[in-house]
This record gives structure tokens, C-alpha cells and sequence, in this order.
């Protein structure tokens, strides 16, 4: 069994009607829905309301993978339970971070860059594969059309990925590295740039495909009690 | 000074009377133009048609940079220049390989991968730049128009590029890795994807800004006589 | 299945009464012996006495992944056995090459580089896991004593690997990169130095687990029928 | 001019005797004395228990590039001040962190990794070049001595270098990647392994060039007056 915790900021999707119409069930709830079709996935979903932020000890180290789906309120995950994310992910936890989490504090904190980027809503996205032999590609058509979803564009301020799997071609004349690996520690990362909430992105066969390809890669072949440290030998 | 070759296999210009009108002097003629504005660059021309191709001995070993652009003739190539070149590369040579060279024999030989893509004439680009501290990006802006290019689309099927420089997009619907660096020996090299032999785009100022920076980042600070050989120590 | 091709020169074990003291069975037969501990591997043996130097159309679209040991007779492979093996793996052919296979003509014709190093017989080495959560490196300990192998150092002329999994220290005072990783078009290739001919180190428990991981990482996700192409799109 | 800040902890000189034997004018004072041979250099010190810790706002903006040492007090840089050298190095402003300054706050936060080592007293170290081609390498021999060097090894757990340019060989048994450099945001870093307190390695001719020549690369060729932020386009 892989362990997953899809951890969700759960605000526009309470706060919002236009957003609630779309995911009722939270975006947390859609993807919960989507990974379940997998037998060995044992799927758990955290908030940020939930006691400790959603991000106890005790949930975190039995999650082989976490998933983080943030906006509006990145600022408010403590600083402590940042720490505590990324420390299970240097002893060896999947960490996969969707769309506007490339601004959360979990994921800026593990690529140690501003992780900044350009941005427009409401346009439309061409989503290309660029390294067909990568685990996470597998089933994965050459070109996965995303008819409405919000542009990220270049520059990017990420440090170079392990793997560059993904690029996006947007509509409005923006390009993007939209699905990146990265190696911290022990944990191996997956930044996956679609997932807007005004759309059903992840519902598109291929985007589950790639959810459930990242989980299966990103699930530790390692995984230690706390982060490496230093060792006099 | 850097030493500065262009070879260019001269074809389309020669052949095709409206490829003759907007590069009446060859390509090679308007990549030196551009490159004379640097003082201490000393530019040469070879083409395909010169007695050894352009290609000798003499020709490389007083070479600090290689410029290569080619399209129709890609075979014609002896498989022995292909050697000289290579061997001259992995001694230090800089190698600038533009547009349709990406389908070289020199090109292939130097990267081991089919270096195949997808395309389609008459199109248009967007140039992002995405790793602006680079050398070849100094004083080049966030992004270049090209109201007229042809298109190249991924996957790409180069090596992972030491560094992605710049990404391309096209109005299309295609991204392309337009600007990306390797090491292969002790030589630097550079693919750039503009340049299609119908449009002048070299003479667009940030892209004449690229092809010196790029220069200037491929001169060797090493050059051996030869390529590095195994050594018993 | 896993359909693996183990292809060895097999020269010194035929021609030298020491070595074929070391490896009656050649290297491929010490290799197939450890391979075939694993249920869902489908086994091949092939040298280059064989019929086509067993690198026949029919072998080379039968293998998932081929496995390399070569040294004294390098050359002896045919430019157009070198093509056929380098379009295999650019169409999706797993290739792990092993120590002396580093100056093979297939696996120079994949990296583009001049593969060279600097060697001394006779001395020992340890092998250190440096990126502990690639697969390849899945319950390997940290350090291996191999207490005989060849001494190869840096630098080792290759290009930038995807992956360094294992550096190599050598009691006479140098240090390789010993495992590392690459990709050509949508193949997986894996090189990795232990194995000279005259110790048996592939019978270490350690590198048996090596072997085996490569060639389950190396095994193709996507494997076509020829190598990617020019597409006009 | 290239502005440079050496910023040294300055702990070891001033409270162990026999570190003040080796260093009387403190590690920086010795950095210092060595970059100051450059014509182009410009060069100020700062140290833990200067005013602010020695990283105002007034200095950092001031500095081109920000060489760090650091040991025993690693901890004892506020979290402000390390937030202000990341959003500097995130600005443009070079990085190059010296030996034990691998478990800095600073370094840590840059690379987002734990940076753990494993480490014993009283060793050497046989420096090889890898990757003689780089800037940083110019100049340099294939392997340098170190008679008395800090045994760092493997496993190092950074993130995957832009580039290793250096790995090092330790008489006790194992080997580092003892110089690597990265890119975060619009800033270039350096990680230098040689440099412990007990030995003047710094003195040695062919370190002085690395770390001149690391300064000249780690130099801005952007340099913002902030961070990169989010730009809606």
C-alpha cells in the first residue's frame, strides 16, 4: 500500500460560491476520488483548519506521499509545521506540489528559490510531454489539451529540475516547465503547475493519469526515521 | 581574439532564388556581419562547397568557435569532417549549432540522441528567456517577438541540456528547448533554434546579442591538440 | 518479463588460461548466473563470435535490455552493428554498460564524448552511494568494498549524467564516477564501472542487487519500433 | 570592480590558541590577503560580532559577491539576517560558502536540503578536477595535494550541483563533491570543501586560483534591487 495525505488550504472552495459549484467535495475530495481508483493507494485528506494544520507528527510520518494543494492562504501554515514537512521529506517522503503551491511555503522552503513566476487568468494551455521515457509519463499522450485553465509563464525561479517532464504552451503567449522533479534528501518531489480552481482540471483522463503515475514514483524506496545528519565515522 | 568560423552549407541561398533575395550574401555573410561588430572577434566563412568542405585541418585547429548551419545537404557531410569536428570539440573547440542544424551529422555525432522534432513552415515565436543569469542571456530581454519563424516543436530529442537557456513558444500551438548548452569533451556548445533561411531574424538585436554572448561563453579557456585520450597512471 | 540480452566480447576468458581460470563460464555466463536468481527475467547470452556478432535485428528488437562488457577488441564491432544497437536504444532498448565498455564504440556513439579515463591495474576500491533513493540504488548500503578491482579516475570525459549513483575511491589515489545514468531518445542507459576481468566482483551480494535494480529501471516504459523521427505536424 | 564581502564567523581564531597560531589574522584576514592580489577586487570583512551581525542591509547591497566561512555558531545568525543573504542571493548577489559553511543557516536555506555530511579529523585530501572546462576550473591542475585536509564523505545530501567541478579523495577512505556550484534565483553559488581551520590550506597556489576564479563567476550579471516576485501579465 502506498500511503497517501492530500493535503488541501480548503478556502476558496468554503468561501466562494462560484468555486464551491465546482468542487463541492474540495479540491482535496476530487483528487481523493481520482487516486482511490487505485487499489493500493490508502488515501487520508488534511486541511488547513484541521488540529495542527492537517500536519501532525502522527499523519506525517505514515504518509509516503504527501500532496499540497495551496493559495490564498499559504502565509498561515506555521512556520513549525513547515519545518515538519520538510523534514519528513528529507527522510525520504514524496512530496507533490499542484499549481498555485508553487508559492507555498513547504515548496519554497525545499527549492531554497523565490519560486516566482508571471501569471494571467483565464486562458488555455497545451500541455506537452518532453521526456516520454519518465515513469510519471507513462500512458501519457505527446499533447494534453487544458481548454480553460489560468497561465504560468517564464521565468520561472525554481533551481534546475532533476527532470523536466512537462511543458505548457498557453494561449495568451506564455510557456512553462509544468511538470518538474526534484531530489531533497531522501524525498523525491513532483511540481505539477495544472489545478486551477475554477476548472475540473484533474478530471481530464491523461492529468489522472500523471496524478497517479507521480504518486507511484514519488513513494519512498527509502524512508529514515529524520532527516540524515551529520556522522563523525 | 576569438577565432570564429562560420560554415554554412550555402545551398537554399545558391538554389532558391527567394531564399537568394533575402540572404543575397549567404547566411554565413550576414552571421559575419553581425559578429564584425565585436572587435575582437576574427571571423572566417567555410561552406560545403570549399576543398575540404570547409573543413580542414588547417581550417579547425584555428578555430575557437564553430558556427554550423545546414539544412538540405546534411548527408553530404563526410563522415571523416564529421570526425575532425567532433575530435575538435572534445579538444576545446566551442560549437554554435543554429536552427536546422539540430539534424546535423556533426550535431548528432556530438549529442547521441536522434535530435528529431516536430514542425511546420510559417509560423511566428516567442522567445523566453528563463535562466537570465546565464552568460548568453546577459543584456537579453525577458522575451523576443519573432513575427516570423518557422516552427519546432518538442519532444526534442536531445540529451538533458547542461542548461535550458531559453524556451520557445509558438503561436502554433508548440514549445520548443530554443536555446540549450552541453559539454561534450573539454568544448562548450550551444543549439539555437531561430533561424529559419526565409526570415532574417539574425539581425533582431537581442538575437544578435545571443549569437556574441554565446561566442564569447564557447571560446575555450582549455584547448588540447587533441582529444583526450585514456591515460595509464 | 524482463527480455535481457547479455552481450560479451569474450575474448580473455577464451585466450588467457588466468582469466578463464577466473570466469570458466565467461563473464556472461557469471552475469547470466546472477541474473537468473530473479523469476521474471528471461535470460540471453550473445558474443561477438556469434552469427551478426550477435547483434542481429532479431536479437536487438527481442531485448529489453542489454547489457555490455567489452575491452579488448573494441573495435571489432561493426559500424553498422554500433548503429543498429544505438537506434534500439534510442527507441526505447534499455543498455547497461560495464567497466571497460566505457571505451565501446556503442556506448561512445551514445554519449557524443570521448569516454576516456585514467587506469592502473591492481589496486582496490570502495564504492560509495551517493544518491541513495534512485532506484538502482534500492538496499544497497552506503559503502562497498570491492578489495580488488582496476583503478579508473577522473576525469572521466563523459557528458553531464542524468544521475551519479555511485562514486569510486581507489586505494592508489583517485576517485570516478562509478554509476551513473543517462538518457538517449527513450532509452534508459546505465553505466557502471566494477568488473574487471581478472576478480570476480559481480559476485559480490551488492553489486548482484545493483545489477538487478539497473536492469529493472532500465527495463523501457515506451519502446518503438524505430527511433523517433522528423514529424511534420 | 567585483565587490567582495568575506564574512567569517571568527570564532576558532580568537578563543582556541592554536587556531590563532595558524590564522592570526582570522580566516578572513587570510581570504583577504589572498583575493587582494587581484587588481579588480575589491574587498571588505565582516564577522559575527560586528554590528548586525555584519550583514546590514548597507553591506549586502554593497556586496557583488558573499563569501561565507562558518562553524561553531552556525546557529547563532539570526533568522532575519539569513533571510536577508537569501533574498541578496536571490537578487543576483554570488554565494560561496567555504568548508564547514556546508551546515550553515545560509547555505542550508539556499539549497533546501539537510547539506549532512559524514566528516573525521586529521586526514588529506587529493583534489581532482572534473570538469576542466568550467570557469572556475581555468588554470587549475588535474589534481591538487591537500597533505592535511578534514576528511568530508559521502553521502553529501545536497540537491543535484548545476555542475561538480571537484571531487575529492580522502586518504581515510572517501571521496566528496568538493566543489559544486548551483543557481538560486538570479544568484550563482560556489560550494568549496577545503578550508579547515587547523591548516592553511587557502595558501596553496592552485586553491587561491579556484578562489579567484569562483569570485569572478559568482559575479552578478543581473543584479535586481529585490527578489523576482509574481508578476501578473
Amino acid at each position: 500500500m502506498i500511503r497517501i495525505t492530500i493535503w488541501n488550504e480548503y478556502e476558496h472552495e468554503r468561501t466562494i460560491p462560484a468555486i464551491a459549484q465546482v468542487y463541492p467535495e474540495g479540491i482535496h475530495g476530487a483528487l481523493k476520488s481520482i487516486l482511490s481508483e487505485e487499489k493500493d493507494f490508502e488515501i487520508r485528506c488534511a486541511t488547513l483548519e484541521d488540529e495542527d494544520q492537517g500536519l501532525s507528527e502522527e499523519i506525517l510520518s505514515n504518509t509516503d506521499v504527501l500532496i499540497w494543494w495551496s493559495h490564498a492562504r499559504q502565509d498561515d501554515v506555521t512556520d513549525e509545521n513547515v519545518r515538519k514537512v520538510v523534514a519528513h521529506v528529507h527522510a525520504g517522503m514524496g512530496f507533490i506540489a499542484l499549481h498555485s503551491a508553487h508559492f507555498s511555503k513547504t515548496f519554497r522552503a525545499l527549492m531554497g528559490t523565490p519560486c516566482t513566476l508571471n501569471w494571467r487568468e483565464n486562458d488555455s494551455e497545451k500541455l506537452f510531454c518532453i521526456l516520454p521515457s519518465h515513469p510519471i509519463a507513462q500512458g501519457v499522450p505527446q499533447c494534453i489539451d487544458l481548454p480553460h485553465e489560468e497561465l504560468y509563464g517564464e521565468p520561472f525561479f525554481i533551481p534546475k529540475p532533476d527532470d523536466v517532464i512537462f511543458l505548457g504552451w498557453f494561449a495568451g503567449g506564455a510557456v512553462f516547465r509544468s511538470g518538474c522533479t526534484f531530489t531533497r534528501g531522501l524525498g523525491r518531489i513532483f511540481y505539477f503547475q495544472p489545478g486551477h480552481e475554477e476548472y475540473r482540471n484533474y478530471d481530464i483522463p491523461a492529468v489522472r493519469r500523471i496524478l497517479k503515475n507521480a504518486v507511484r514514483w514519488a513513494a519512498p524506496s527509502v524512508r529514515l526515521d529524520s532527516p540524515p545528519d551529520n556522522v563523525r565515522i
